[in-house]
């Protein structure tokens, strides 16, 4: 085997936008028929829809396997009645290791160009997983293909180009000199990179292609053999990519149990026992922090985590404050407020926020923000699909009780959201809370959901550091910061970047403070309590194998 | 400030020898007068008497400290008489977090010039740290001089270059240019690797500098202040080190507690309360294993240890053996087997090892190498060299008990070896003991000293398999393998490297398996439980600052 020259040049080109930063995205983002065919859109639904009521199609079923799967959409409130092939803990690890070998056995480019494959595969289905998407998550139409589709492929494209590029650092064999005096000690060195064993990946039920492939693919680029364990509400998307994978490493005539599905249902939960089983290594966990803690915890075990954080603005002066507030209004509507990089608090000085136009004090900043989600969600172009519904019953009650709060005044109230094409879809507006900063016990935890607190506070300077001191505590995967003076805006780079987390200055229009693009933002930074780990940054990869030196005297 | 010309030149040799892994050691290891000076070794043993019985001149005393310190010869059995000032853990921590800033704000030439030019001030003391050295760990002059000095350097300096390599590897700030239809969004971005707080490194008490510096130049080249905690037993060489780094830093008008030394005492330790402060982030550890598992299980710390392994050799076929036999002498004489990296057990096949001039026997083997010990202890001119003193009582105790094992038989006794420089030396000769592959509950154990088990096996697959079991349970820091025969290479270099542990083959000669060469041979693969870490992959610096990204629109 080798990488084909397709293959061999993408991952060129991959690895050189890793290292320059610059805008790459070998994906297409958008759904067009130019790019991904005519009849793409209409074979992806249609092959959803086939699908629904039957057991999966495609994934290897392991030794006595049973059905299992409880998927209910949030648009319909109806169960997807797709069962999936389900092994006991023991036959996962145990067909683990028996793929183990032959997938180790293989080199750097053997594997990228395998995985590289199994991406292009998954790109076919893209539209199907879009649909999958919607109807495990609730994320609207455009954004289910999005981040299920190319996003993700562009996030697990980029964690191969970062393990291959890792992987073949070094030299591969040395021939070591030593000068000792009148004669040399000549020795040949050489290098193995050993695979650490089985990777577990746990995914979520809000992004279950995007926060799972990258653990996957460099699981697997690294070598290890991968159990992919999805969030019971979300399998259908991560289960196509599974059974791309296997079809590739059968059409290699490899074992398809180097990559395994291994769903489970929310009243039989295996992720435990999978994960502390002692051939589990290495283990990628999207999901909450207080499980996401005892992942971390576990003795021998190497971890890599997104939990959750708690995500600030602070406004300071603008140039435009109605460009901000549209582009702000629209971040606390999309997906409603489900994104981990979703903005929760926006601290204004009490004193207002300095626009060309005069002072914009936290009351009147919380009536714009609110005036621009309503524009928003009433617009029958836009509102329902940027909202597109509520992934977990538990996120309307949390919505619904936003009255209870004390100390926060209800400037939006939260409302349904009449879907056109769903009239059962699970949905809520976004609600609006205006309070101050000394009420921290209501804003400094997260309220997951589209919840937003405009907080009034002394100046900027004490928003900047009550901001640190939540991401010291608490976590947070963004940050944004809106000056037009640059030392506050130096001042605020200092301090945020101090405490790990990421900061966007000053975004209007187009891009907004959720968006993290493949290649060149670090998704999660791995330096505050919102998780260890990184997309795609080098440990995200070396932490998955070993080094190991091998040398013998030259004759 | 910025980096000098000669100190940019190292840098840069240092970091292509990192990725070519050839032959490369900038400080030389032979103490000659040419290289270091024709007074240079009178000078060093004259600073090291004159510093006994005295206060520790040239390292910073904190506020409120008191002065500390009960070093004690290993070989004239006295006390060395020297106090260190140390502060109280409070103290330490706030000094570390008040010289925190001053040092993150620089950048990665700046320090790079500083760490070297400390370097260079060290190796003009490195006679003293040899003479140091001696007398806390009990090693012979040699090998005090090579690895408490040039080799202790190299490895520091290999942290500075993989360090300095990995925090200008991706692009300071790119433009991100999104094609949207019509417009592009475009986004200036640029990146802080921010240092992760608090590194503290624990040395221990048989390689004070070398296991020290690799992690005390890694924490500071990424930015973080240092407190190094060294073995009670084992301070002065690392002060040393330390009051150089601090007379460079004060020169160039930094704080010297950017790198601050906690000296404590058996009687009252502090490593424990250091380590657990929370603004700890960083733990470097070497010492046992028991210990450095409670390190490693720290919530909320990243930590990279050196514990204990237990190191074998698996014999099957040699060409010569009575030069096999010479070169595993040396390396079980070498400092008394206290070193992490000298073989323990010795497994010989019950056919014998084949050798042109026929089978050699477990029972003869161990009477061959038992021959060879006793010839090198003899020799006047090497034996009491090599060996050195014994550091801890407690491993002449564990010497002493060997008869006490049960299924030994003992080959070779250990014996008092007289120094002819000094009388009072504490000295234990290497023991040999042939036993059992079936009584693993005696060699699967360490056994820290001169002691060594001659293991009959029944084949050289069998050790080759107890052998990769030993490393998985207990870990390994190296490992030898003689065969002539080209497959069981293969075989061996497979399953040893999948478990973990580097393997010499074949080593006869001026080479040693306990050797690891700085730039070439990684320390300790971090892949067994003989440690997290490994001396020095991108790993070992990576982890120790987090990449964090900004980004504003272009106007």
């Amino acid at each position: 085997m080798s990488i084909s020259t397709t293959n061999q040049a993408l991952l060129q080109e991959a690895t050189s936008a890793l290292f320059s930063r610059q805008f790459y995205a070998p994906f297409p983002e958008h759904p067009s028929p130019k790019t991904y065919g005519e009849t793409a859109e209409a074979d992806g639904q249609a092959a959803y829809a086939a699908q629904l009521g039957k057991p999966f199609d495609g994934l290897n079923a392991g030794i006595g396997a049973s059905w299992v799967g409880h998927e209910l959409s949030p648009y319909t409130q109806t169960p997807l009645g797709i069962t999936y092939p389900a092994s006991s803990v023991d036959t996962y690890i145990n067909q683990a290791k028996a793929a183990a070998q032959s997938w180790a056995n293989l080199n750097a480019d053997d594997r990228a160009d395998i995985l590289i494959e199994s991406l292009m595969a998954v790109r076919g289905r893209f539209f199907e997983i879009a649909y999958a998407t919607m109807h495990t998550t609730g994320q609207g139409y455009m954004m289910a293909f999005q981040a299920s589709g190319p996003h993700a492929a562009d996030r697990a494209l980029e964690a191969i180009a970062m393990a291959h590029h890792e992987l073949t650092r070094f030299t591969a064999e040395a021939i070591w000199d030593k000068p000792m005096g009148k004669t040399n000690i000549t020795l040949r060195k050489w290098w193995k990179a050993v695979p650490k064993g089985i990777n577990v990946v746990v995914g979520c039920a809000t992004f279950p292609t995007w926060n799972t492939v990258p653990g996957m693919y460099a699981g697997l680029m690294t070598g290890n053999p991968v159990i992919v364990k999805p969030h019971p509400s979300a399998i259908l998307p991560i289960a196509i990519v599974v059974a791309e994978l296997q079809k590739v490493l059968a059409s290699r005539s490899l074992d398809v149990n180097i990559c395994q599905l291994a769903p489970d249902t929310l009243q039989d939960p295996i992720t435990k026992e999978l994960v502390q089983h002692p051939a589990v290594k290495l283990i990628d966990y999207t999901g909450g922090t207080q499980f996401g803690n005892w992942i971390e915890a576990l003795p021998g075990k190497i971890t890599f985590t997104e939990k959750a954080g708690i995500n600030s603005v602070v406004l300071e002066s603008v140039d435009d404050i109605d460009a901000v507030v549209q582009n702000l209004a629209f971040s606390v509507c999309l997906y409603s407020g489900q994104m981990c990089t979703a903005p929760q608090n926006f601290f204004v000085p009490a004193s207002g926020i300095k626009t060309p136009s005069g002072l914009v004090k936290p009351a009147e900043f919380a009536q714009k923000l609110s005036a621009g989600i309503t524009a928003l969600v009433e617009n029958p172009k836009a509102g329902s699909f940027v909202l597109g519904a509520i992934q977990n019953p538990a996120t309307l009650m949390r919505v619904s009780q936003v009255d209870q709060l004390t100390g926060v005044e209800v400037i939006l109230a939260s409302c349904v959201v009449s879907n056109p094409q769903f009239a059962e879809a699970r949905t809520a507006s976004p609600t609006v809370l205006l309070t101050d900063i000394d009420n921290e016990k209501v804003y400094g935890a997260e309220l997951f959901g589209p919840i937003a607190f405009v907080i009034s506070c002394p100046d900027a300077e004490t928003a900047l550091s009550k901001t640190a001191s939540l991401i010291e505590g608490h976590g947070a995967i963004s940050c944004g910061v809106y000056s037009t003076d640059v030392q506050i805006r130096n001042q605020a780079a200092e301090l945020i970047a101090s405490v790990g987390a990421p900061v966007s200055f000053n975004l209007t229009g187009g891009i907004y403070l959720n968006q993290h693009a493949s290649f060149s933002d670090f998704h999660v930074t791995g330096g505050n309590p919102a998780g260890n780990a990184s997309f795609t940054n080098p440990s995200f990869v070396l932490q998955r194998f070993t080094l190991v030196g091998l040398r013998e005297p030259v004759q």
